[in-house]
């Protein structure tokens, strides 16, 4: 069975529905990933996320391989059975990390080594090191060592990390495909670079592409640019890419960010958003977003967000929400952390319901009214 | 109906079954109170609870009358609405709080003024006032203000503190009646005090029972007195109380004392035990205790307990909660907690079961010996 199966296009834009086909089940497309960075969704469980229906979770290779260490996850069988997770898992390449988190690294056509955030014991990655890493975890999907560029970015460094990225991903997909990967159902994606520049950007989408891999990722995006910006380099890249795969726009982003990239020809998104928010008491509705610390909720016992039935929406009160958190209650992180990941994931079930009937610009176009976003469909 | 309807005494013993009616269902006796101090017990959902079986929770009076204060409490209709907690709901006086957490209070016949933990602002309770604090709580059992003896104490100090008790349980007993708490389906306990003193003790417990409260309660237990002390207070004391009325061992304690408390015929608990180890990685089993975060369970992806068969043993393994330990996630203490909960509440049941049969006295013993326990049955 192919890995992507293209069901249609809406016809009031170019919002696509499939179905990525895995080891570990089907996932309904356009979809979220909620982001286990350490093998676990910050204060929620895998019964939760089960729960609320997602079928696919992502973690972090950079942090796994840190803590609990590759040796660990390989006894246990397994990224699935190490966190008793038996549907689909996404993990990252630990090149955003090793980019963003350590303050040491050493870059070169080979690899990149760096020093633990954790211990400074020092690391050497490389293309091949990161795929044999992902083979052990037994990931459905997984990325290759890319170089991102930070924001703002010269153009020369940025064309840099273009070759560098391309040269990485040809030597990413040969190992994959010589240590028998794709023959244990793993998918290999790309991830375009490019910065802000177009034309390194449309360089870099035409070399993966010729590369022909199975899902296409747009990186190097939500790195400080304004949002604009990032809308943008979406623009130039996303129709170039082939409409029989799947097209992934990473860490992105707010619910009004997501409606729009869907509309622009977007499957697949991740972002920590909905629990980083949740764990400040920043919950997600329709109408824009409800911080449950704020006085105005004290004597509040209506559900958090009207129009959810979630088990937090359902069964507890604003009043009582916002006490826990001003008490300190991780009862609190977990209710708001719930609803925000729950939303994210019911979201994309509208919009995939909004598709199949051919009305993908009204429901964004009313999705953003509503919302109060800065974005039109114009 | 009767509050307590006893079922039967073990024929091997001196345990009790019984069943305690509420105007939010019936309580299986002996049981367990899990501890909600600020109306959640400590990482776990009121989901949670339901599913492990649990048929009350205990709450702390101090805590939520300083936050959120009895005027958010009132108006969410009662502390059930306030946490979305059905079923049945004790809370105790407030009285031990203030003695152990704050920096200064003033005692008197009147009642105790004291400064609040949180923010220094002065709060007077007299025994009625704990009682109009519970009665807009909503409370089904509520505690009446005592002065808990320290540990040690001397005998001046204790006999004063008996005095006061009675004293206090004496106008609570009459300020709960004239505002008619009794008619709204609430009862009324009594706290035997008396520090070390078998004298006191016994005083204190025949005052209270001319008393004629719905339920009796041993406190100033477990205040830094060595176990087999604990157990002899309990041994002067038990079996003077009535056979038809529920008793109360208060902030009781590790598995083995529940179980040897119950053979002394104690029919109720409570105690942050299960939390707080959880907390901190401990876990509880028949074979004593686990602690997740030793090296030896690095690579054990056997579960929690063997012998449990609750959604953190059946779904987890014990490498996987050791690396959620390891590496600070919130996941992690939810399922020690979960785990341990639940075992005390399972404990309680087979407890209940054991004395149906007339085999507690085998039960305790074959608990001793398998958990490692100090205690035997002699």
């Amino acid at each position: 069975m192919d890995f992507y199966s293209f069901i249609k296009k809406d016809k009031s834009c170019k919002a696509r529905r499939g179905v990525i086909h895995t080891a570990h089940g089907d996932i309904q497309a356009p979809f979220f990933m909620p982001v286990g960075t350490k093998a676990t969704v910050k204060t929620l469980s895998q019964e939760d996320l089960r729960e609320m229906g997602s079928e696919i979770e992502l973690s972090n290779t950079y942090h796994l391989f840190l803590r609990p260490g590759l040796d660990i996850i390989g006894k246990a069988g397994g990224l699935h059975k190490f966190m008793s997770w038996e549907r689909a898992i996404l993990t990252d390449s630990g090149g955003y990390q090793v980019f963003s988190l350590t303050d040491w690294r050493k870059l070169s056509d080979e690899g990149v080594e760096f020093q633990s955030h954790l211990d400074g014991l020092k690391h050497f990655l490389t293309p091949e090191r990161v795929m044999d890493i992902q083979a052990v975890f037994g990931s459905d999907m997984v990325m290759p060592l890319d170089e991102c560029s930070p924001y703002p970015c010269e153009r020369e460094p940025a064309a840099e990390a273009v070759r560098r990225t391309t040269m990485w991903a040809r030597r990413t997909k040969e190992h994959f495909l010589k240590t028998g990967m794709d023959k244990k159902g793993q998918r290999l994606f790309s991830i375009v670079q490019g910065s802000s520049y177009r034309d390194l950007r449309e360089q870099s989408a035409r070399e993966l592409i010729a590369l022909d891999t199975d899902g296409y990722a747009i990186g190097g995006v939500s790195v400080g640019e304004p949002v604009k910006e990032m809308f943008e380099v979406l623009s130039w890249v996303v129709d170039m890419l082939p409409q029989d795969k799947p097209r992934y726009f990473m860490g992105i982003g707010m619910p009004d960010q997501i409606v729009k990239a869907v509309g622009m020809g977007i499957d697949m998104f991740d972002t920590v958003i909905p629990t980083r928010y949740g764990r400040y008491g920043t919950c997600f509705t329709d109408r824009g977003t409800v911080v449950i610390r704020n006085g105005q909720f004290k004597e509040d016992f209506g559900p958090l967000d009207p129009e959810c039935d979630c088990v937090a929406c359902k069964n507890y009160s604003r009043a009582y929400i916002r006490h826990l958190f001003n008490a300190g209650e991780v009862l609190g992180l977990r209710l708001a952390a719930y609803h925000n990941v729950r939303y994210y994931v019911k979201l994309m079930r509208r919009i995939r319901e909004a598709i199949e009937q051919d009305g993908y610009d009204d429901f964004q176009k009313a999705f953003f009214l509503k919302y109060g976003s800065e974005f039109t469909t114009s």
